[in-house]
């Protein structure tokens, strides 16, 4: 899996895109994938496909709600770069693409994410550490009205499998956040942002055990029960989305495939528990990597830093009876 | 609301059934409804009718794995009894039952529940407060390896609407066990009982506001949410399973529906957190309601106490840094 | 594949119940499996399971709708009678039984169908041809208001696979009836059977092809093509659910699964196109293979021979301009 | 209903864009909608709003497949430009736009379908006939191997309400297509257009009657009924999407919504009816309407003439039995 991020900070820019491709080439090498919408108020283009072929044929693209087009038109343009043939004599792709609203921060009407800062945010896509935060897509992006964004957890299974959680986070408000149940939102008394609109959330789940597209589908679902656990209710607002995909068993284009790997059913648990343990880690990582943003108009959307937390959570366990 | 409970107890015999009434007359006065599989290991009748009319029909009645054909057998009879042109001019019902597999507690094979049983627990079903814990089909539920079974919750709304959770506890490992985020399952030391099987979970939301079939459908979701608060991470083996109705804009059986009231959708998130937290305390109280028993061959499920419970929960804090 | 009916014809009763098994013992050797419900007013029980672990674990019987659960508990009696440590110390099942209403032909409200007539077809069920027509669950059905009930057809595929469909018709007007496209049921002059509910339809499509779960359930929807081409609307009182299963790929209980053959899916169109063929197929045999039959209360459901058809057939053809 | 097209020939350039407007402005005034994939390999975007929220707010904008993007984010231009508190205050939009894919006859890599030609397409919109055949986005689609495009037809019921069905064709193989049942398609011998890929189809479905959008959803899948009386099997490589509106009970932005009007389910055949039928009609209307079109590097898609056809209808009979 590698993760690529373009970052947009001038004046009233406040954005960004990230790209996420769970092989060098999606579109000849396609994985086994599965989608789950815990609330529909929000966008992932490709959806038909994903669900119905249960695989994904494109690099995955996050960004602002109102770039969605641009973003996947930029999209294409690097498939049809990669691909002379595409279009001429082979299939055309349907990208991947999905957003959170980060008009508070963001002049999201301008659009400002081009073509070129998808394309560089693809090539420089790598694997290995992510940088978090208020980086690429989450630039611009406010989760339980702190500052909120990128955010990425992951966790080795004792089979040797790997399970990878990197989300957007632009969901809820502050008095619903709870951190190890505790309900830290409560006690910050900050200033508050205010937010016109409600916000969103992107999960995306990768996982190289050899998972089929009905298990993936099952797995997204555990997406939804990390998000609860940071204490959020998914409110009508929001765009839920979450995409779960497997790095095994491709599907090479064009050729027949091989047989494919099968996990038992019996054995899905450490993946489904590394699923909600690695998202509601991500949504935190999102928040605790993020810096104190002032954006358009003068919004400001402050960070909870580490050490602030700690301090939150100690205050609270000493008055507890 | 109505619910009835009728619970069986001798020998290895550690098992019953509940009913929930939408109304004094399901069959006539169809009410508006939706359902959420969150994990599919189980089994609700009448999915396919309440997906695609989004309208409940029936009663719902919770039991056993195994007991579920003859308790919707019976149900059918009820109906029958009352309807005696059901099935000569008139159309066909189709039963709504659920059920978790309580055979670690209970000979599951004997499938114990009769007819009657079943006319009972409908028949002396009333609105009011309803009997939680080891009782109905609870009486055999394991839920995160301590007593678990039945367990209600409810919340009146800002609006004046109502909206309650009664849940069929049956799923987890004690370690997964969290309370208000404390992992209270780990601090147990109690002798574990093991279950060969894992379990599932029914939870039935309940509202008065005037929800369409797509709003509960999304209502339905947020049981999932509640669920994920007391640390579950929905199993593989278990059959996760949530149905919402509302008890506003009934269709009466032959009538011309008239105008049906509407609630936009900006002022859903009231009812969704009422469904998370209902959810989740239903969950609790479930637990928290339930005796220790000794069931089917000695096997016995150990009930987790009020008193102990805040015990552990301060004596985490302590030892918290 | 196997197959088998018992039919009950006395007095009112007019009714049976077909048993359908994916291999010899469902319960230890589970098929990848998907349904899609075209129509939701009817009932399949254990779509939840079918559709979130993509398997079949049961064998599939077809009833009257009133009679669902009393099959469904001997279908759970014929798991246990065979597998002792099924509800001790292993998982139970969870039965796959779905229906259409046969009340105008048979006394619906008796539910007449006992335990001993499901362990009956079971047992009886064989592979090789099967008897349609005014047999086994199709023994009271009507379609476009003539005589219905079971049908089949299959196709061998150019790669070497096989598909069937075996249907269980109940659905639809006589003036809907087409056959090659000629309005057929507008031109049959007999006094018309009246129903006073609306009837339903089954398809069950098997495969030796080594579909996925995700590709099972595409296959699965082209049974509604099928049946479009004999006319249907489908109906609001109408339950039109269709079940896809392979024969490749079984999961064996306890086992860890080996690799899984695949298909890719440009591949897919013959078993789509043999699909379509074979329940258009099996939908008008279910009709052409039934005889008059004089049930409930003297009820008369005329059958279409074969004979009539083709004179029916030729004389529209003499009229067109 | 307003419909508006822009038709692009010239060079290898053989496309277009055709706008479907349920109200003046979609955005102020959402309609009850749903939609039901046939067959996955397509796209539509605003899928999870559409399913979730069960409302469109947005035009439907219709192209080829690589122009989606720049066709979506044109009709956010258009939505922002009447809207100038969008993405400020107010909520953003999340554009409807679907596909098929021309690359036959038009140079698809160049995506020639502009801002412009979509802000056209919506303000030259209007009520009453229109343009069928080779037109919009139409332009450059093939059905059954023959020349497609846009097709309309419509009921008028007999409850005074009306039904109207919208397509995009560009699926299926010449031997496949069926007219009234006539395999029309074999007895074609002209020279026949390969294609490289599979093609799609898109059927926007539209009545004022008061449906919810449950109902809606139910009403969408007869699409598909229509669809394969013209023979067709839903390929793999189809995009094979159905979106279903009523301009009745629009809800109003920022208004409480009122009563909504509701129609019983068992008033529902006769818009089934009207959905199969005027979907049949609008796919051969697609067809016969449709001018031979020589496209890019000389492809060219022969026109089917109603005179034509109507000699194929007669021979076929001539030749019967």
């Amino acid at each position: 899996m590698r993760v690529g991020h373009v970052t947009l900070r001038r004046d009233n820019i406040c954005t960004g895109v990230t790209a996420i491709l769970g092989c060098d080439d999606p579109w000849m090498h396609n994985l086994p994938a599965a989608t789950f919408v815990l609330n529909g108020n929000g966008e992932m283009t490709g959806l038909a496909y994903l669900n119905d072929m249960g695989l994904l044929e494109s690099p995955i693209l996050l960004t602002n709600t109102l770039n969605v087009p641009r973003v996947a038109d930029a999209t294409i343009s690097w498939i049809l770069g990669r691909h002379p043939q595409v279009g001429l004599d082979e299939d055309v792709p349907i990208p991947v693409v999905a957003e959170c609203d980060d008009s508070t921060l963001n002049d999201i009407r301008g659009r400002h994410v081009s073509s070129e800062h998808v394309l560089t945010a693809i090539e420089q896509s790598h694997s290995g550490p992510v940088d978090e935060g208020d980086v690429g897509a989450g630039t611009g992006m406010i989760a339980y009205q702190l500052k909120g964004g990128i955010g990425t957890a992951s966790r080795r299974l004792p089979s040797g499998h790997h399970l990878g959680a990197l989300v957007l986070t632009n969901m809820g408000l502050r008095e619903e956040l709870m951190v190890l149940g505790i309900p830290v939102g409560r006690a910050l008394e900050d200033p508050l942002i205010e937010r016109k609109t409600q916000g969103s959330l992107i999960i995306v789940l990768a996982c190289d055990a050899p998972l089929s597209a009905v298990q993936l589908s099952r797995l997204a679902r555990r997406g939804a029960l990390g998000l609860a656990r940071t204490g959020a209710i998914s409110h009508h607002g929001s765009g839920d989305i979450v995409l779960a995909f497997s790095t095994a068993n491709a599907i090479h284009r064009g050729q027949e495939p091989g047989p494919a790997l099968r996990i038992a059913d019996r054995h899905l648990d450490p993946l489904y528990q590394g699923a909600v343990e690695s998202t509601e880690e991500a949504i935190l990582n999102s928040i605790l990597r993020a810096h104190t943003t002032v954006g358009r108009d003068g919004n400001t959307a402050t960070a909870l830093s580490i050490d602030r937390l700690i301090d939150l959570l100690a205050a609270h366990r000493a008055k507890s009876p």
